[in-house]
């Protein structure tokens, strides 16, 4: 059910807590769902969030504990004994959460609490899973499946279900199989339960299905599923035997990540963080991309003393600056997110650099003619001097073509060199811009106040 | 089937369209997922589309109108007559699917392609949905679903189902309603196929569920829906009859849009596009923000104008000013983008402001303290004036602690006003910042180069 986590009720349930009245606290967090009950637990202080997982069952312990953020996971573990983790958390999990939740414990104490398991089998599929690379997609897959043989009937292939379904919330599809276990094709539980008894699962069979390899990127799994609108994506291994599957509700937290990465990354932000997160972890977030952009305000410091002689002559020529850096960075910002984009959602091939460069280039062409025509009868109309208003026009025009290819290409090298190209948008672009930008702008000056 | 869609795949299409080879054409594209032949179509020139559509059966075609993107989508549609598009696509559409496109139409070829509908009950389908808000659960959802009574046993409800279920391409849950179509729990196919054949319908339904009404927000959809992992979500009227139900998969593609929106604004491009659009488009969707950069940058030349005197007397005040700037701008965009996506995810409360400021203000005061005193030190080691030394110093510090407060403030003003606060991130917050930034560098370089 879905209850309002007002203030009241916090309220009332810290009262509960302080009062170390378990059963009021049972009571209250009774109808709960596991995701509210983590959202509740971020608001508690480390006692009072001991006392809330003291009052639930294994099974609702384990739940919540998956919906937690890894720095309030890691705080509820510090306080358990390793037998503790084993046989009241992770016994109770799916393997796909039980592998994500040891994978974030240090080695020795990882090793300590798959010993401890009491469901043998069930650690051994948690260990196999612990082998896959997080990002790929043996690393995101779920042994739970349901599986039957391509030659069962349907009243064999029901009974057999009925003993894997115990380890199985929900169910969607079943997976069909031959005698080697190799994936064959899908079954619907729709066209299950619609088929006469008799039927053989070979004739039921849709075999034009859509699998992945464990070791496929968990980028690639998401945009599969979500192109091809996929509720559930079997896994095979390197012989296509069937080893998972992966289902939508997991994909779509890997879409959320990436999305936020890639937005926290051109923001200017170098870890994962919420607004609820404390001041330092806040600041830690932030000082590194201000410590870029202070470092390359150094670097521009100094460009612009090579020019200081210049300034002293000509003060009007720092008017426009801010301009230029400011242009060079918005231009840079646009073009590189465009290819961070592009490369996210695969509607760019590696293969098309130069076509992607040519297209960029045209666009700085419009923009940049756009811009430096504005600016040139701007300086005309405020009747600046000649030298300056062909400096700002001839300067911009410059810049903006140079930051559009820049922004362009760093991305593309560094996908290519395997390095997340997001890295090259916010801060990193538009510090760099501003250094060349500005370097433009008082190179073309020196030319056109020589001359003039 | 997966096919990669390579150039020489596309090259020997694109051949035998222009041969008018049309059993050619149907063979290559026979094997391909509707997703992989709007991906195709995207390549192709408006004539070869045409041959394309003209080679599919209507049901594929229907398929592969809605995974194009809506300038495509338009295209296509642009070349059929009212009933065409009524008989051969909107017919075999799904309900919700029929409503999108429907949507995007005039309003008086809408009208007359309702009105060429063969499916009467569909099109009445179709009306009630075309009359809900897009950015709502209304807009969201489809009619399609399987509903059986509470007071039904399984086998009645399995032979309701056989009828119900030709409409509906997947299931995963089945709706339970009471006589009078409340909305009374879901029932999963795992649970209706292992249960003995004369059990209840009220003994199996889990009356525990979450539901939404036709007027929830689509955000609010996909927020509940990513927080409790569902895979469908029952939609119900103001009294609480079942009136639709909504699948993950579309909200996956309303997660990825309003990611890629929140990314573009930051990024400041002003239009959803994709790095395969054409030039003009391109150059349309980064303009505006240049503008408002451009606008910005001509008032901050202003600003630094009425401190001219000053430059030409002390021209190494011009070697802080893109630090100063950048600075601002980037503190800027990581106050606003923390405030944006904490008011997406929900983690923000509007009751919190004051709370959010005060966070804001002490990260800020951590983070301008490390900056001045980092600036400091260079100061004093590169032997600049203490003039100097001082005002940037003491200009950073405080422009950071503005940044900071009109970065947090802005999107969440924006938001209250029921404006999207994502407007302020990207150009906007940077543009404003330069130009305070620069105003508080000169007016404290005013003072101490007065002082001094």
């Amino acid at each position: 059910m879905q209850i309002e986590l007002t203030r009241e009720y916090i309220a009332k349930l810290q009262e509960a807590i302080a009062r170390e009245n378990r059963n009021e606290v049972q009571q209250l967090i009774d109808e709960l769902h596991s995701a509210d009950i983590a959202e509740l637990y971020t608001t508690l202080g480390e006692e009072e969030g001991k006392l809330l997982f003291a009052v639930m069952d294994n099974e609702k312990a384990a739940d919540v504990l998956i919906e937690l953020d890894i720095d309030d996971r890691k705080r509820v573990l510090r306080n358990l004994s390793s037998d503790m983790i084993a046989r009241q958390l992770i016994d109770n999990m799916d393997t796909d959460d039980a592998a994500d939740v040891l994978g974030e414990l240090a080695n020795d104490l990882k090793e300590e609490v798959l010993s401890q398991m009491v469901d043998i089998e069930h650690a051994g599929d948690i260990v196999d899973l612990l082998a896959f690379d997080e990002d790929s997609a043996g690393g995101l897959m779920a042994k739970e499946l349901i599986k039957v043989n391509e030659n069962w009937n349907v009243v064999t292939s029901i009974r057999e279900m009925r003993k894997q379904a115990e380890d199985v919330d929900e169910v969607y599809f079943v997976y069909v199989v031959d005698n080697s276990n190799m994936l064959k094709g899908m079954l619907s539980l729709k066209k299950l339960l619609l088929s006469s008894r008799n039927s053989q699962i070979s004739d039921l069979v849709n075999t034009d299905i859509i699998s992945v390899r464990t070791d496929t990127s968990s980028e690639e799994v998401t945009n599969i599923m979500r192109k091809y609108d996929l509720v559930a994506l079997p896994v095979v291994d390197q012989l296509g035997r069937l080893a998972g599957r992966i289902t939508i509700d997991d994909v779509v937290d890997v879409i959320k990540e990436e999305a936020e990465k890639d937005y926290q990354l051109i923001a200017g932000i170098s870890e994962d963080i919420e607004p609820t997160d404390k001041v330092w972890i806040l600041t830690r977030a932030r000082l590194p991309w201000l410590l870029v952009g202070l470092t390359g305000g150094i670097l521009v410091s100094q460009v612009i003393g090579l020019f200081e002689a210049d300034l002293g002559i000509y003060p009007e020529m720092a008017f426009f600056m801010p301009l230029i850096a400011a242009s060079a960075g918005n231009v840079g910002v646009q073009s590189s997110s465009i290819v961070v984009q592009g490369l996210a959602n695969q509607t760019i091939q590696l293969s098309q650099t130069f076509k992607r460069i040519l297209k960029e280039f045209s666009v700085a062409m419009m923009n940049g003619l756009t811009l430096a025509g504005i600016m040139l009868a701007y300086n005309i109309l405020v009747k600046s001097s000649l030298a300056l208003t062909l400096t700002v026009s001839a300067a911009l025009f410059s810049v903006i073509l140079f930051a559009s290819l820049f922004g362009t290409l760093v991305p593309l090298l560094l996908d290519r060199f395997k390095i997340d190209p997001a890295l090259a948008t916010g801060p990193f672009i538009t510090t760099s811009n501003d250094l060349m930008g500005l370097m433009i702008y008082f190179s073309i000056g020196r030319i056109f106040y020589g001359f003039l």
